[in-house]
């Protein structure tokens, strides 16, 4: 029933122009960091779109926003959703492209007249990005409960302000908490923010997953000496020793499956040509799928550490900053997005988010999965992010035929076996 | 004979405290950067010395400063010497050590009444840093002809003005050049600068030459990427690049002898955790006192970064930035300075030097050599440089007896001859 049922791709598009303009650099990127004037704007424009289109509105305490569509019985909601905040300088697609697809998915099934068994949401997941005030994904933190609104508000962001005073200071927050809702599913429509649909020409990522994260930053203290005057065998050279390792990650990335590990800051004391290095410090982003694997990498990683920097007599301070669990989603979603791609004649691949999403977060609390459209240059958090109309209307049109059959089915997900199933006990 | 003569050690440290009393530092080292008042005070401290020890002072138009003793007869003066001047944040032994310890001998050679058949001297060249005016060694080099007073003068330094104005600005300048002088030998004491002496528990080091030196600049452009969403085999990595030249330097210093390879230098654009580096700019600096085996390296280091660059689509600028020829000294005074350290009773082995000096500009005038003394730590250019007052004493001694050999012999070096010899027609 209804296959036939598409999106309107060039009111998507539009609806995408409209948002870009709040918060727009001259650069033709955007900034809207969280809970500032341009980011309530842009959440304003989605509440109004929410409205217009006779969805139930409501928004909790940290400013989280809702849309409901009434099903023809109550019941788990099959929700969509994404952010609409930025980072500083960031594009069009991250975020906004799945908060207004699901609102075109609302709009078309208003003008078909449809309506589904269960009822199906958007939701807008304030300060996803994390950029202003750390942490990223804060507001699905706060709906799944592992923040408190105390805790939310105390948060200081890199401006000095308070995340509680950016609250008081606008009309963000309701008093709502979710806590009560009744999550039946979470499907979140997404750019890829990297290169791999595009360079192998395919239109949608049916994402099986979302990768652990470890980040381990490292400061090494040998000592600094003449280049000229110290021979090999007496340096303690930290320099070579973070050279050893960037190097050392790149074997990591290649000989463990599915693991990438990338030195992406390194600096040197005191950074001189003529200077044996005396101290250095590099952070190590280690990423994979699987979580013994992921394990495997931190401790071959943390040997080769400590061997080189042993025989340098460099002494090593090593610092866990992030320990993120791979996320698996949920299987029987992610073969619905997979057989829609395939219903409506479009490639597809299944693959692992790279990047941490609102699903990773979601899908602690309900069964929850993600759709990919290709990233133009694998290019994100910049201004050149870009993604063509017809993919993004490709994403949304899998988007609309997997609410659908989530919102179709019958069988709401047991919440409470759900969490029992998760280790999850209380929220 | 004389073979019992010493220098007065406790008098060679006095003059080595009062020295560092100009230009000191609260943190215990000194700043007498060249041609600065703190400079010239010094020079005036060493022109007094000169003068009260009844030697005859040149002064030329650079400000190099000439102590001469007359011998029974004249003809080729056998010279000693260092400079005074210092890096901004210098140690109180660098340079001042051979200029104090010449005049220290000279000193204990007129006590004793002794009269060697050639003239010595001691001479203290200007600007052997080069910390703020480039090039370093700036006085030898006008002394040998590679640089004239003209272009010398018009040098513009780190603080904006010229070395003429800084010229004119005080007394420094004689109208003398030294062209016509006749420099029979020239012999500096100097501290090691490096761990090598300490480390083995030798006290003199027996210099045979100076290490060339290239200094490599690498800027590498690769592309940013999400180290989370984007693939190994999509990166163009120029962080993963910088560390495996890093990796590399170290390699070629094992496998080429007497290689030394630093990559002291390193930074990453945008120097992110979680951003694959999109530039990296590194320096590599490569010494060897064997030419064939330098040029070895340096095109071993450039195949290696081509292939490594090329497999992960970076591209590379390289340019040269320092590019100085090994020096060999004179085998004759080496092996004095070698026979005078045996009979003075002390420790010591042949070694290269491995920082620059002017005595390996000195050398392509007439026979030169140099006797190193340790550094504590190997540490140099800093406030912590030290070397013991004995070590000094014994350095001074061994600087001694050298140089009653040198005066005593009736073959000095016919110029002409040595000019040919070592490929130079004309200064």
């Amino acid at each position: 029933m209804h296959e036939s049922l598409r999106v309107n791709g060039s009111r998507l598009e539009r609806r995408l122009e409209e948002l870009a303009r709040i918060g727009a650099l001259e650069s033709g990127g955007v900034c809207r960091l969280a809970f500032s004037p341009a980011d309530k704007a842009g959440r304003n424009y989605v509440e109004g779109r929410m409205r217009s289109l006779g969805l139930e509105v409501r928004i909790d305490a940290i400013g989280n926003l809702m849309g409901i569509r009434p099903g023809r019985e109550p019941g788990p909601v099959a929700v969509c959703g994404s952010h609409t905040d930025t980072v500083g300088t960031g594009g069009r697609y991250d975020g906004a492209t799945g908060v207004l697809a699901g609102l075109e998915v609302m709009e078309t099934l208003n003008e078909a007249g449809i309506t589904t068994q269960r009822p199906l949401a958007v939701i807008s997941f304030v300060n996803e990005e994390g950029a202003r005030f750390m942490p990223d994904m804060m507001g699905s933190l706060f709906v799944r409960g592992d923040l408190g609104i105390g805790q939310a508000r105390a948060v200081i962001g890199i401006d000095g302000t308070s995340v509680g005073s950016n609250l008081d200071d606008d009309t963000f927050p309701g008093s709502d908490d979710f806590h009560g809702f009744s999550f039946g599913s979470y499907l979140e429509l997404h750019i890829e923010q990297g290169p791999v649909l595009e360079s192998e020409g395919i239109q949608i990522g049916v994402v099986e997953g979302v990768q652990g994260i470890r980040w381990i930053e490292l400061n090494l203290e040998g000592a600094a000496a003449h280049a000229g005057a110290t021979p090999i065998e007496m340096r303690r050279d930290a320099g070579y020793v973070a050279g050893a390792i960037a190097q050392y990650a790149r074997r990591l990335s290649l000989e463990i499956d599915a693991q990438r590990a990338t030195v992406g800051f390194l600096s040197l004391y005191p950074n001189l040509v003529n200077v044996v290095a005396e101290q250095a410090r590099l952070t190590v982003d280690l990423r994979n799928p699987d979580s013994a694997r992921l394990g495997e990498a931190e401790r071959r990683l943390h040997d080769f550490v400590e061997q080189t920097a042993a025989l340098e007599r460099v002494r090593v301070r090593s610092e866990k900053r992030v320990d993120v669990a791979p996320v698996v989603f949920d299987a029987r979603i992610v073969g619905i997005v997979e057989a829609k791609a395939r219903v409506l004649g479009v490639s597809s691949r299944r693959m692992i988010s790279g990047a941490g999403h609102d699903a990773q977060i979601m899908a602690g609390l309900c069964p929850a999965a993600m759709i990919f459209v290709p990233s133009s240059g694998g290019i994100s958090h910049n201004v050149r992010e870009y993604t063509s109309a017809a993919d993004i209307e490709c994403g949304a049109n899998v988007l609309l035929h997997t609410l659908l059959e989530l919102g179709a089915s019958n069988s709401g997900t047991d919440h409470a076996k759900f969490m029992q199933f998760n280790g999850l006990t209380s929220f």
